[in-house]
């Protein structure tokens, strides 16, 4: 099977890493289809950016729809899921919502851990979203800024497994969420040095991918998903408008 | 003082209607400056045409910055709240949460009542994101669709009074938001219809942007809303480009 | 317009602090109606106490109803405020509920900081009342008593300041509200040395109460705050005995 | 031991009916002793009543003790507990409290019933108070009136068990919880024809005040029903105000 | 009346300690007959040994049927709680339900303290099934494990005292629950040297159980525990597969 | 790999229908290995046979470690799971869970349908456990009872449409939950009769159990299901004894 993974950032290295990472999991058979945003922010850290992101995250599957059995938000906030879910047909899933629901099955709280204090408050809403605060022990990043989005996995490995260890022994943390696509594959890196087991999102969203599209469920025609009645719009991207207008061939 | 009244929806006659409706309770020498959005969808109504509206909300706000006190996000799910006000230093104010902050003082639990069906899930999780999810008593929408969105309040008024009764006598409702900008000015139309206080978003959100200027409180440099780092981005907007990238003038 | 600002403690002082603080940020027009508690304690702190002044704060805007277009109960904890939404049909606001509906437009999380440990309780309570709790992230008092009730604020000012920001580091606050009639003001003063946006409790029922004015809802005749049937009663003061028993003139 | 039934309306006929149902239950060896309100209203049933009741709770618990070893507050809405626990040392129980602490041995979910739609609102607060929201199924009383608060329990028996049985049916309550002072006893009569356990207010109070004073808890001097610092007051009821004062003798 | 007092763990000095710690608080002409699990583990501190412990007391209840007026789950976590509830028609108490139920009259919060850190998990859980996680401060138990579960309340006397202090001081507990069999008759011991009420479980539930047996409440024939229909078992301690098969004498 | 599919019910008849399903997912070289418990109930529904069937899988779990890669408890729900996790450092995922999980990704409400009234209690409270009320839309039965629970799918085939129907219709459901081993499979037969999403928990469970064994999470050594120290035990079944006593080959 065929599974997109759209990054809606704008750094390529990011894609690469989060799609080297998806693989050491996938099942034989797999394909992970990466894809980059052409607009927007290297990466994604803010509500502000996470809007600009959600829009073009519709954008990115509209234009590809038809060329992939399942996709994947992969930028660890999900921006643009629930509209996805609305919109298209085929199983989407989210990198923060894979990576809570495989953690549900690893403990009884989990904390999240990411690379940039600015990450916060935007991982905070999208944990209540999901209906997920009850779980969530802490979300902890770094106090202090990093160098390189492309490499900041290895410069902060040790400090992020120290916030690892403090959500264990302070938050009552039972399984560690390393947040954030630019730390795709650090949990094999790490493993051994946490005492719980550690979530990665691409790894998580892809397993969780593969499994929906062996379910192959129906998509809806009534409830929260069913996809909204054809609209005009005005100066959207060319295949978005379609979808939102049925137009779509 | 100045209100920019920003309206994430392409239709101008409801930005009119807004204005129209939300001068009838501005304090004398509040001045309310309409603006509508340039792309998008004439009524913002499913979570992937509020991701679109909060992308262009932002690009709005960056745009006539400078020229106004306070800005109201003027749909009722709020598109770009958070995002806004991260990113800007002027008060910001949504017609959903204003309409749910002024019915906190006027009743226990309130219901929220709207033209279409398929506002329901935006609207439910929009209430659930400002944390109102334990004062929403019922959120209800007419069955049957309508003709024209410019008219949809006339077209249905009595069908929304049926259901403003019903959320008091069902759903335990003790105050009844009328919400949609497609509905402003509706609840002076109907106020003696309905036997608990009707709150109208934009003239809800008037008031409430004329007490935070009166207020005029700080911007935050801490906390949840405080602005984000300078970050370079791709492809936006020129003023929201400038303002993520700290070039403002 | 004309607001009662019904002060339920028996300190004439803390009145005056309260209505001068209001007027910094009242609309032209608006007149601030100052009372005091002829009976109680001088300042409320505990359940008890409330207990008195609310049944006090009755009494209170019965005597004085007819002479304003709406009142505020100016004690934080908000006593006898849903009782007198029941008697009464002009708009009553309470202080702690306008601080908290007005912290909800500028943070995520508010804490409330006052001057003693004997509040917290209290206050605690209120702020569950009110349904508010999701977005309380502290309450916070000084762990050592004060001189004077009449100069708490000047007395403890660095201490209130060092509790604040504590709640911004600590507990992850985004705005603090200034809590008790004896802090009216302070926010004003120390805004520059806190780095969240402050909320001063009797600044904010004033906005709130000017806007409910202006918005002019009706009054309920169904709901939780419908009016009670006449009843009989024994012994209560006669202003009141007569809204009770709907003999008002 | 001796257990004060403390009743805040001013109907003795409901003080009567209250220690005659307490008997049924009480252990050989204690003695109820009856009080009524001297002022107030004949039966509490709203928020701005319940505010006059909880005042007049303090006033009744400060004249009479040093007479007994526990009190009851005799109104379903525990008018004046959380004050009580405060100022005093012996044991307060509240009825709604009682009830609904025993309700929670008897079954996951359990429903109010109780004779007069205004008590509605206010009952619903007390269930928050006690942080109960989440084991109450419904609150449900009669649609039309009643005659006579004294014989409301024979008139409107049937119209009762027809409520009770719905909240089994419809509500998913399993167990009744039979509210408000004028219902005492009426569990006995009825017993038969609920097909789940019914809970009567004053029995259950009477076993938990017997429980808590064999337990014998001390009395708190830290946490929130830590005895009040000592304070002036003006007007007060003299016993009241001793208490308040710490002049007690 | 006669009180069953079932011991899910194996060791009867624990059985023997909760009988005589029962015994200071019991009315007159109360006995307490005391139960010891045949199978099992000396003490039950995870879930998987309250798994096996949940059977357990189902098959001790059946055995004894019969000979009591009530039965006390006497482990605090309260295995087979429910599932009693449903087979059997005494009234069934918990220890950890009991001492929460009535930490709930002696203040806003409780702490629960036990003696050893694998508790934890499992006390959360209980805490949870009885929905009264909104009033628990903390749970809290010593970092260094103990040397004799008969006579751990002794040598960790002050180590308990001091984590009581603790969620005093650091979790606003108002009230502190000493959880676990093991510990019973603690509470006398050290109640001087803790500042809030202390609740010993086995003492709570005797008086609730006193309670219960005067209440006299009826068996359900609807709701969640009603009797479940007569069903087939295999291999199943025979007292037991009666109940289950509806073939009790 | 290897999937245990330990069917805590007695009847062998259901272990298949479990299988069969399940392989209709499974991806290639995945094997289920049934496994049917020795002793209990033939299908287990209420609380009482719920603490059974915990006792018994963790000795099913036991008695065939070693011979397989990860395990799915596979009654809706989930006896024993919490237990297993603990004791075991295969994953385990039950089959309420899975489809909880999975339904979280297809909607933002899920109903649970299932085929026995005397099932909903314990469901209910499966959901609970898990941190998933938030989502359930409700939890619905068929009103009367059913012959054989071999064949109770096609017996209740259109009975279980109509209740998932109403689910979609009245209670707010995105996606229906099709609950019980003994209505594994039907998922597929009526999936086109429903308008929304259909999940089963056998599939579900499959899929997750997969997704963990190519994730490869370690076994926590610290949190919540950290292994519980080595323990004696009297009475147990030998391999449940070896695991709890460390005494495991």
């Amino acid at each position: 099977m065929k599974i997109l993974v759209a990054n809606p950032n704008t750094s390529t290295g990011v894609t690469d890493r989060l799609v080297t990472a998806g693989k050491l999991v996938a099942s034989p058979g797999t394909e992970l289809l990466p894809m980059t945003a052409p607009r927007g922010v290297p990466y994604i850290a803010t509500r502000a950016e996470a809007a600009i992101g959600s829009a073009m995250m519709l954008e990115m599957l509209a234009e590809r729809r038809g060329t992939f059995d399942a996709a994947i938000v992969a930028a660890f906030g999900d921006p643009g899921l629930g509209g996805a879910r609305e919109l298209f047909d085929f199983p989407v899933v989210g990198m923060a919502e894979a990576a809570m629901l495989v953690a549900c099955t690893l403990g009884r709280k989990f904390a999240i851990v990411s690379f940039a204090k600015a990450l916060e408050p935007w991982f905070a809403e999208i944990v209540d979203w999901h209906g997920m605060s009850g779980r969530c022990a802490a979300i902890r990043t770094p106090d202090e800024g990093f160098r390189s989005i492309d490499d900041v996995q290895h410069e902060k490995e040790q400090v992020l497994i120290d916030i690892a260890l403090g959500t264990v022994k302070n938050d009552g943390a039972d399984v560690v969420i390393l947040a954030g696509a630019p730390l795709a594959g650090l949990a094999n890196t790490i493993r051994d040095r946490v005492p719980v087991p550690l979530v990665d999102g691409i790894q998580a969203a892809v397993t969780m991918a593969e499994g929906l599209v062996r379910l192959n469920p129906r998509k809806a025609t009534q409830g929260t998903y069913r996809r909204p009645a054809a609209k005009d719009s005005k100066g959207l991207a060319g295949p978005l408008a379609d979808i939102i207008g049925h137009r779509e061939s």
